[in-house]
């Protein structure tokens, strides 16, 4: 068996280059010479999944693509399994936002690949197959509808989606046919949940506490509770010389009342983790010497706990509505998306736990995912697992995200040694 | 003379109802067939011009439109005049903001040329002349400079904005010779200050006092002292779900906590009719699930002196720069405008009080505009005067603007109230 004696700092770096340059092809495909802008079902998809193909045919797995556009590669089971040779999926998604960074799911895909490379390079055998899959949609920027590639492996897409349109007008359906998907094969690639051991997936952290604790590798607790909304509140327009400050219903000041009370909202409850954020704001007619009759807000909200969110949101619209009164405005608010925590599976936690902890030598920082991943999917199918690295600054979302190569090859170190644990575990049932 | 006593209810109602019938035929005049939009130099204030001109011409006023698209019509003394026959200048402006009123600068024009009416038709005679102006750049829509053709009347343009270019590239010497205008003679176009008696515009209140107090007509004692500032904040972008609230710098909490700050300034000094307004807030990037990078705010600052004004900035910046420090977010502040008070004649005021009051039977009351006005220009040639007609809500700049057909014949009535006054005070010299 391998472990942290025998896996040297040379061998670990030497995985992280290779995962670096792996990162730096797939960084090369974009819709745009200039920046990286890799949306679900477009040709740069399609080249970064037929990249990815011939990487999982050269490390010897059997390939294909789905009918929803995943890259997916098989590992066969090397010996038997107690509970009957099941599968172990371990997946990422390969498309990005528009301007995004190289590591956003990438690395996922890249470390996952590597993991299952350095198995076989070791010479360990499995009691489950591994699975490594592509997927195609996590960012949700070209259609409305995001995880459409894992919603279909977990057996819970949904059919209408089919007919979302991207801001050309085409449907989700004709891109997906004029990608070589299918989409009247759909329901046939959803997994088993009898037949799958789980799902692990790596990720860049997107936040800025493994860098804190200066920790390359955190175990995921949990895809937060998260919850949108749309506020609109409506005052009186006005002339900015004309009406006195004491007859005025200016839309923004009730509006900045609000936000500045949201944040005080957020910061009181640090033990659930709660986040909210105002991250749009629009204000009308939005003219420098007009009083704003009305402003537009969005809400994003999340904790660790489903409860501890509503119990946010509530005193929020509690707020929402003193300041309407006070200020006579007139105030909606509306919940636009509702997504319960998604909670990791305790076998795979353990199993993460016992794998970073080996690379790492020390414990590894347990951490809620503020952002929502393919978990979110998986969690419907099987127990899930997230193991997060450490990014520079939290950035993410932009050029400037940045992992070191020492990093990427704790990550695929890290998922080598959880790959083990399970199987240790598939022994030991 | 002409008085309230001789002026019934029913004459004042009549000349409402001429004035509500020029103000329609002027509305009709529109770039779009469903809002009232007239911008300068264009094809529409052309039409209009030539409408007004019209009037002037029926009226047996001497009628001329100047090189800077200005509509004059000339009543010549009737009578010697001690001062020697200088001439009352009478003006507002023919040009709307984008949807905007029908009354916001067109009911000045259009009650300047029926008090004209009712003086001739009354046999009155002025020891001065009459010059009605029709101005064609008030609002400041069409091109980043405003009240240019009341700056040329003034002998105060400055020939450099001839290159302002309006956002299809036209510059504005262009413009004006399309229009029929002559940018090499604007400087001839000029009245000598040693000509003019003064320089009296009506136009609507634009704001809720004398709709308030229920009066249909006020005296301005000054338009405000003014200024602009563009705020920019920069903070730091992240996760809406990754970064913990103790680690972020949002720059929209920061800038609505200035917001809420900037209205409680303002609130204090009531005494200087001080108001400030945000009326344009953007927020970068601008998504529902990014913390605020930076955010970019306009602000507005007036009151009924320099002074008061420029404290108010100064309180509003130290502010800022709290907010900045506290935050730990990177603030500028800067000023894009700033023009002092431009207080009324004594002479003019006095003249509006005693016409204002015939009319009605009271004392007007004095306010402040906190609006700009063509007096802006005229203020460095003249001394001025403007009559405020109470306008619905103190709503302007809105198709929802309006004035009542009693208010326009009061308004008429006042004019004319206010030149005999004039005329008066030439006489007692």
């Amino acid at each position: 068996m391998t472990d942290t004696q025998t896996t040297n700092a040379a061998t670990m770096r030497a995985m992280g280059e290779r995962a670096q340059q792996k990162i730096d092809a797939l960084a090369a495909i974009s819709a745009d010479p200039d920046r990286l802008t890799r949306l679900y079902l477009t040709p740069e998809h399609k080249r970064a999944a037929k990249l990815v193909g011939s990487w999982m045919d050269e490390a010897g797995l059997s390939v294909r693509m789905d009918a929803a556009g995943t890259m997916r590669g098989v590992l066969p089971p090397g010996r038997p399994g107690r509970s009957g040779n099941k599968t172990l999926l371990i997946g990422s998604h390969i498309d990005t936002v528009i301007d995004g960074g190289r590591y956003d799911g990438n690395l996922g895909v890249v470390v996952g690949l590597l993991a299952v490379e350095a198995l076989k390079a070791r010479g360990e055998t499995l009691p489950f197959a591994v699975e490594i899959l592509a997927f195609g949609d996590e960012e949700g920027v070209r259609y409305p509808v995001t995880l459409t590639s894992s919603a279909v492996a977990a057996g819970v897409f949904d059919p209408a989606t089919l007919d979302q349109k991207d801001r050309s007008g085409t449907t989700l359906r004709d891109a997906l046919v004029a990608f070589g998907g299918d989409p009247a094969a759909l329901a046939g690639e959803a997994f088993q949940p009898s037949s799958v051991l789980g799902y692990l997936e790596v990720h860049i952290e997107q936040g800025p506490v493994l860098e804190r604790i200066n920790a390359p590798l955190g175990v995921v607790t949990a895809i937060a509770s998260q919850s949108r909304h749309r506020i609109r509140i409506r005052g009186e327009a006005g002339h900015a010389g004309t009406v006195p400050m004491a007859m005025r219903r200016d839309a923004l000041v009730a509006a900045s009342e609000l936000i500045v009370g949201i944040e005080a909202i957020a910061r009181k409850d640090r033990k659930n983790a709660l986040v909210a954020t105002v991250g749009e704001i629009e204000a009308l007619p939005g003219a420098s010497n007009v009083i704003p009759a009305e402003v537009r807000l969005s809400l994003d909200v999340r904790a660790a706990s489903d409860e501890a969110r509503r119990e946010a949101v509530a005193a929020i619209l509690s707020l929402a509505r003193k300041t309407e009164a006070v200020r006579q405005v007139a105030l909606t608010f509306e919940t636009v998306l509702e997504k319960p925590v998604a909670a990791c599976g305790r076998r795979m936690m353990a199993a993460i736990q016992e794998g970073a902890s080996r690379v790492m030598g020390k414990p590894a920082q347990t951490l809620l995912s503020g952002a929502g991943h393919d978990g979110l999917s998986m969690v419907r199918l099987c127990e899930y697992g997230m193991i997060f690295v450490r990014c520079r600054g939290g950035i993410s979302h932009n050029p400037a995200e940045f992992v070191t190569i020492d990093d990427m090859g704790a990550a695929v170190e890290g998922l080598v040694e959880t790959i083990l644990a399970l199987a240790r575990q598939e022994d030991d049932q």
